[in-house]
Order: structure tokens, then C-alpha cells, then sequence
């Protein structure tokens, strides 16, 4: 499934050469869109459009003009007292992002809702330089999400023009991860057009030093330290294990034979050997999902709890240890059992599209991670914005701004909006730089348990956790009530 | 006194090789910092400083920055419990700003407030690519409202980190005219960064469709009609009476005598010479100050009313008719008795600097304007957009966005936002595209009845009406409202 590898190759691939600390990786995790690929419960139909939007909003020079995709659905809208569920897409084809976005599709009825799913400019359909949007910094140049935001304005006052029965509506924004980021700054920036957001998995804190750098790779540590006995702690003892073993003469091709790994490890290596070890402690924190999933390759229940199985005693010999791990990875390498050798250094896979993410993170998009070995199972790693800005100017000829997005966006001064649900499983990494506390009686926190990476955001299951079916009703009402007011005030209008 | 010339020439010069209406050309007038030039209830001293601006902030391929200017007076600030006024200089040199907002200077011990100035980009010393700045359209591309908002934001981030004191203080933006609007818009856009913003005088709904275009010419002709009997059918008809007379062999160098004009007039000058005389009845308007007040050259208190004693009688013979209008006319151009001839075409002089405003009104600030000679006393003529882009197009190379303002600011859909302040008075044209009616308990209105443009941003004097005292004395409630608020919950934080 094309769109599916699209979007997952990222986490592997586009910070492979520049990052500097494997948690930083796990930016390209807000990429990731990793979730049960469980068939929606009814047939998404669609129609395709495309909407012409300026390459540049903030300046006159530039008029050149690009075609924005988006998709429509309005099998259960109604015009009178119905509602337009908009998703604010990101960093992907935006047909993916509706297929595995089941929520919308299943409360559209309940709603009488009008789905519109609109596509981030530079990703999918949506190229202002068709081929050459990713050549260089000068084309990069529009990729922001300043721009972004100003498409969906745009795209919206097109549609209320031009819909018949859309002006009378209320708007309301979802998104998850940084779609979820952008459904909540959209609310914050144009509230005059959407009634409220709903921002699920949005790790809108996760910038500067609004939350500590290390807490990312905490959760994801916990997540492994309640899934079984010494897991986390075996995780945390295979660093040395793997170090002190690739120190040996004949270590370096027994770790190569031991992790099945498609091409011989130099010494060099070894540094992305644990840094892709790593990544996948990260993502399967995400995928932390109660029900079998099928992710890249498909997943057991629970995946964590099946891999820590593996990993119940830290103080066995380095040689045993690594076995261990390696049994571990192969919980989420091979589950199905049909992988012939794994690839640590998958870089250049992937469309430009997905890499293009890269350039977000290297911009506006700037995550600070770190570990210390004490608080997380990984190895000791600062956050290093000077290393990390060489690594960008590297690949793309840009330095991060690293101030910016709470220079723009307020950080965690925003109490003076409203009407946006943030949403957050407790398992997910990324609801560390989330809101999880109310701010105010409109601007609220749902917090799911058992959920992991925007889980709200799917079709709804048969197994569903009921932390998760709460979550669901909860976000349903709010919008009820957003939508209630909208036509309360405008119904009150002459 | 440069700066004052400056200030004031737009209106005679920028939009004249270009506008098709002689009321557009009042749009000019929102750079016209128009009123009494009473000296400043004390020396009004400040420190100038500069702080480095990225030139582009909504993009990481353009890595130039450039100083802009702002201004500090600090004599009455306590850090404890006072305030930050930050002046969100509009279309011109700050330091003139400064000088003519004694408003801010009069409260500032009040408040125990730090004054800031901040300088607009692309005017006064703030230029973005020196003398190169309005050099063509790729120079000019960063002149923006957007930008300009950033750049505020971008200070205001600096002045915390970098005055001690100024981190745990609560900020107020204050704006009159354009700087006015800008002050609403960076509470709208930017809450985090300022606890509530005075708005004096800003046209916010002059944009699109969210006011009549007759509304801002209707006003002008309201001031006319009650400051003096016949007053405003006089001028209605004074047009006809040009040109029957324009006409007439001897027509053109009788206007020329007549009128005192310093070069004959030709056929093709008529319409020049009738919008000057346009442009002077709403500047007129527009400084329709209870005093005297010593505007480019000095004026009787209610000028209007002195303008409009020798318009009595609209029913005479056209010459005699234009030469009261003439005798009008020299109350605003010659009251002194100093000038010489009258220049109709005065499209060269000025900086560059006051040029660019009309680079403004060519992109985002488009504002309709039309008369129709029913509603109003000039001659009807419609607004039309396309005549009003080639115009653009053939100066700056740009055509306006004329729907781009409501898009990102909002238009009338502003509810959502909280504390600004939208003083009008009701004798400027301008209020006709202002807030005035309560949108909320702290979206408030304050009128002034007897004020024209921003009066009540100007140093107090003995004879400030009562509406005006009450206006300025109602405006600091709400700002010791928003300040102790601030403090409330501020203090509350761990």
C-alpha cells in the first residue's frame, strides 16, 4: 500500500543523516501515522477537488498559484442545522489521512456533517512547484505552517462561497498529531472561521523548553518499564552490552549475524545500529495499541507487554543480553515471520514528499529531546540546537528558529482561547508535550489510559477500551455544543 | 519640523497619479496624523534603540535582518505592579509618533508604565533593505501587516528577556488610525504577548464589503451639513458650477485666478482640481478639533464651522459660488495669510518613506470608498476594483488582494477575541468603518461625540470637551481592569 509506506518510511529515513540523538528520530514520528489499519465501517466515498491558492499568502511579489487538493463527503450533511467536520491535513497524501481517519467518518451522521479533508501544501497532491518544490531552500521557502493555516482559511471562504448551504454552517477543525498541532493553531488564529478544534495527540507544548527535554523518551521508558519485569532495564544494560561487544575482534560480525542484519556493521556503525534499536523502542510506544494492529508489518496486542517478554533479566552476559534484544525487535521486525535480514540504514527510501518533513523539522518545527540514562533506558544523550542547526543548514541549506512557534503560536500562554479539545492516550510519547490538563471550562483535556498515538482519531472497534469510548462521546458532546451555540448566535442574527 | 511634513504630505501626494476617486485618495489620510500640535505636558524624553529583525518571518530562505527602531521612556516604570504601553507604530517616523500620542505620557505615572514606541518597517529608520526598500515590488514584498505584527511580537519577546523587570509585566498595545488597527489586530493575533489593546480610531470594517462605501463620504457631508445652514448643498453643487464654467472659453484661466493655483489649469485638469478641493473638505473633516489647532498650517477651533460661513447660499451664479468656495478653501490653505498660490499637484514631494503607504493600499489595505451625490455632497462616482488594480499594477507592480484582511483578521467576526478598546469619535470619517457599538464586555466601544480623528490619543488640554475626558477616563479603567487581572492571575502561578 503505497500511501501507507509513504508515511511511515519517514521515521526511518529523512533525519537519518543529521540527527544527532535517535530521539530526535522520533520527530519524524509526528510522520508516522501509525494506528490499526481496521477497515473503515463503511465504504469512504469521496469526490476529489483541487483549489487554487497562492504560493505565497504573506507577500505580493511572488503570484504564482498552485493547486490545493482536498476531498469532500456529504453522504449524511444537512444544511439546516449540520456542521463541516474540517480536517486540517499534514505532513502526507491527504486520501491516507481520510481512510484512517474512521472518527470523522463515523460520527457524520450523528452529525449531519459535511467532511472536507484538506490537503498540507508540499505533501500528496499538493505541490506549489510540481516537481521541483523539494529542489532546494528557495522552493522550500512556502513550506510553513503559517502557509498552511492560510490555505485552510482561503480554502474555507472558497467553499462557503461556493457550496450551497456551507455559509450558514459551523466549522469545526480536526486533526491528529501535528494535524492535530494545526487544528488547535487554526482555532487560536481564525477563530472567525471554525467554532472549535479538536486536536488529538497534538504536542503543541513539545517546543523550546515549554516541557523538559527528556520527558518524550521517559514515557516511552515507562511505557516498556509497566509492560514487564526488567524490561526497561534490560533495554537500558544492551547499550553497554552492544558497546563492549562491538569492541571485540569478533564482535562486530556476531552483531551483524545476531541482528539478521542485511549488510556486514563496520565500527562506524555502530552508533545507527543503536540508534535504530532505539527508534523502534520509540515507535512501538506509539503502536502501543489494545488490539491487534497491523503496522508495517502486523502486530500482536499490546505490543510492548509481547516484547518485554524477551527482556525479563538485565544481568546475564552482554553475548545472552543482545540475544534477547534481538528476540525482542523481531516482535515488530517479524512478527509475521517473513523478514529475510533487517536494514539499519534505510535513508533513501521514500518519496521526497516524506522527506520533505525533514525540512519542517529543521524550520519552525523544532522538538528538543534528550536522555539521560537515569530517567529513561537510553543512553545519555543532550539536546544540542548548535549541532542540530549545522545538521540543517547540511541537508537544506535552512537554520531552525527554535523561538518562533511560541513566539507566534504563545506557547503556554493561551488561555485567552477557546473551544478546543486536546486529546491524549497516556501510552503516547507525544502527550508528554500535550495539554492534559483543562485550561479553562472550553479549552479542555481528554485523556485516554489505555490509548497511544491518537487513537480517538480511528474507526471506532468492537474491542475498544472503554477509557477510549469515553473519550469519544466526551469530544462528540463538546462539539455538540459548539455547534449548538453557533446556531443559537447566528439564528439570534436579523 | 520634517517629521510633520512627512507625515502629512501622503494625502496631497501618493495615491494621486493612481486613484480614481477623489475619496480614495482620503485612504492616504490614515497616514495623515492630523491634530493640534500642542506642546507635550512634559519634555518627553526617551532612549532610541534598535533590535535586529528578520526581514522575512514567515520564511527561512530570506536570512536577512534589519534594525528596527523603537523607542524606551522609562521615568515613571515600576516593576512590581506597572504595565508596558506599546505604541505599534503605524506609516511613519516613530519618533513623530511619540511626540504626538501625549496620551501615553500623560498616563504614564498613573500606571507606573514603561513606554515603548516600536517603528513601523519601511518607515522612519526602519528600513528593511535601506535606500533600496521601495525600490520595486521584490524590495517591497515584505511590507505587510503580518510582518509588521511579528516584528511587535518579535520585540516585545526581547524586551522581556532583556530589561530586567519587564519579564513578569503585563503588556497593552496602543494604536490610533492604522497604528490603531494594528493594535486590535495584535490582540486578536497575538494574546499572549499583550493583556489588551486601545484602538483609536481604527477603521477595522472598512475593508470588503463590511461597510457601505458611500458610509466614509456620507460623514465628511454630515460634518458639512451641521456646522452651518446650506453649508454641504453648497459644495454638492459647486461641481456643477466648475464645470459649466471649465467649459467656457474664458472658464479655465478664471478657475486658475480664482482659485489662486500656481500653474494654469488645462481641460484635463478639471478632475484634478476637483478632487483637491474633495481632499480638503475630508481633511477638514478629519481635523474637526474642538480648538485651535496648528495642522501643516494653523487652524480656528471647529474649522468646519468657519469653512462653512462663507457656503450659505448654494442657489447663487456658478461664479459666485466657486468663489466662495475659494474663500472656503482659504480657510484651510491660508489662514495665516502666508500662502501664495495653491498647488493642486503636488505628486512628487515627500519621502519615499510617506510613498509607501500607497504600496500598502495597492495590496492589504484596500479600502473601498464610493459617493453617489444623493447620500453625499461630491460627485457620484462608484468603487471600482478593477480600475483600482490596473492603477496598482502600473505604480508597484502588485495587484490587491482585496478579500485577504477579512480573511486573516476576521472582519466582523471578532467575538471571540477580549479586551480591545474601539474609541471613535463621531466627526471622523473614519469612525464610519469602526467598532462603534459594545461587541462584548471587553470587546467595548467608546465614543467620542464631539472627536475627529484619534483625539483622544493626544495630550490633554484645558479645553478638552467632557465626552473626551470621559472617553480617556474610561479607556484607563479598562486598562487597570486588564492590568490587575493580570497581576490576579500572574500572582496566583506557583
Amino acid at each position: 500500500m503505497g500511501g501507507l509506506a509513504f508515511l511511515l518510511l519517514p521515521f526511518l529515513a529523512p533525519m537519518a543523516t543529521t540527527a544527532v540523538n535517535p530521539a530526535l528520530r522520533a520527530l519524524a514520528s509526528l510522520n508516522l501515522q501509525v494506528f490499526p489499519t481496521f477497515q473503515p465501517n463503511e465504504v469512504n466515498n469521496y469526490s476529489v477537488y483541487y483549489f487554487e491558492q497562492k504560493v505565497d499568502h504573506f507577500g505580493f511579489y511572488n503570484t504564482k498559484t498552485f493547486r490545493q487538493r482536498y476531498l469532500i463527503a456529504d453522504k449524511y450533511w444537512k444544511t439546516y442545522d449540520g456542521v463541516i467536520l474540517f480536517y486540517t491535513g499534514n505532513e502526507g497524501d491527504i486520501t491516507w489521512f481520510s481512510n484512517h481517519t474512521g472518527f470523522m467518518w463515523d460520527v457524520a451522521e450523528k452529525l449531519k456533517a459535511l467532511l472536507v479533508f484538506a490537503e498540507h501544501r508540499y505533501y500528496g497532491d499538493s505541490l506549489p512547484f510540481g516537481e521541483d518544490s523539494f529542489k532546494d531552500a528557495k522552493h522550500l521557502n512556502f513550506l510553513t505552517s503559517e502557509q498552511a493555516l492560510a490555505d485552510f482559511a482561503e480554502l474555507i471562504r472558497h467553499l462557503k462561497r461556493t457550496v450551497p448551504g456551507a455559509d450558514g454552517q459551523p466549522v469545526i477543525a480536526i486533526g491528529g498529531s501535528y494535524g492535530g498541532v494545526l487544528a488547535a493553531w487554526f482555532r487560536m488564529k481564525y477563530p472567525h472561521l471554525v467554532v472549535g478544534a479538536l486536536a488529538a495527540s497534538a504536542p503543541i507544548w513539545q517546543f523550546e523548553e515549554l516541557t523538559p527535554c527528556g520527558v518524550f523518551m521517559k514515557i516511552v521508558t515507562e511505557d516498556f518499564r509497566k509492560s514487564g519485569t526488567k524490561c526497561s532495564e534490560s533495554i537500558l544494560r544492551s547499550w553497554g552490552a552492544i558497546n563492549r561487544l562491538s569492541n571485540t575482534g569478533s564482535g562486530l560480525p556476531w552483531l551483524t549475524r545476531t541482528f539478521h542484519l542485511c549488510t556486514s556493521l563496520n565500527s562506524e556503525d555502530i552508533q545507527r545500529l543503536k540508534d535504530w534499536i532505539s527508534e523502534t523502542w520509540v515507535n512501538l510506544a506509539m503502536v502501543n495499541y489494545p488490539y491487534p494492529a497491523n503496522f508495517l508489518k502486523p502486530l500482536p496486542s499490546w505490543p510492548v507487554k509481547v516484547v518485554c517478554q524477551y527482556l525479563t533479566n538485565p544481568y546475564m552476559s552482554d553475548s545472552l543480553l543482545v540475544q534477547n534484544i534481538y528476540q525482542a525487535l523481531n516482535v515488530y521486525y517479524n512478527y509475521s515471520g517473513e523478514s529475510r535480514c533487517n536494514n539499519i540504514s534505510e535513508t533513501t527510501i521514500g518519496t521526497l514528499g516524506s522527506r520533505v518533513w525533514g525540512y519542517q523539522t529543521c524550520t519552525e518545527i523544532i522538538l528538543p529531546f534528550c536522555t539521560n540514562g537515569i530517567d529513561d533506558m537510553f543512553e545519555p544523550r543532550a539536546w544540542d540546537l548548535e549541532k542540530y542547526s549545522d545538521d540543517c543548514y547540511k541537508q537544506w541549506g535552512v537554520r531552525p528558529r527554535p523561538s518562533w512557534i511560541t513566539t507566534v503560536y504563545g506557547g503556554k500562554e493561551i488561555h485567552s482561547h477557546s473551544n478546543i479539545i486536546f486529546s491524549n492516550g497516556d501510552l503516547d510519547p507525544w502527550s508528554g508535550g500535550g495539554v492534559t490538563e483543562d485550561l479553562s471550562d472550553t479549552l479542555v483535556a481528554v485523556n485516554i489510559p489505555e490509548g497511544a498515538h491518537h487513537l480517538d482519531l480511528r474507526s471506532s472497534t468492537d474491542t475498544d477500551p472503554p477509557s477510549l469510548q469515553l473519550a469519544r462521546s466526551v469530544e462528540v458532546r463538546h462539539m455538540k455544543q459548539w455547534i449548538s451555540d453557533f446556531y443559537g448566535n447566528y439564528r439570534k442574527q436579523p
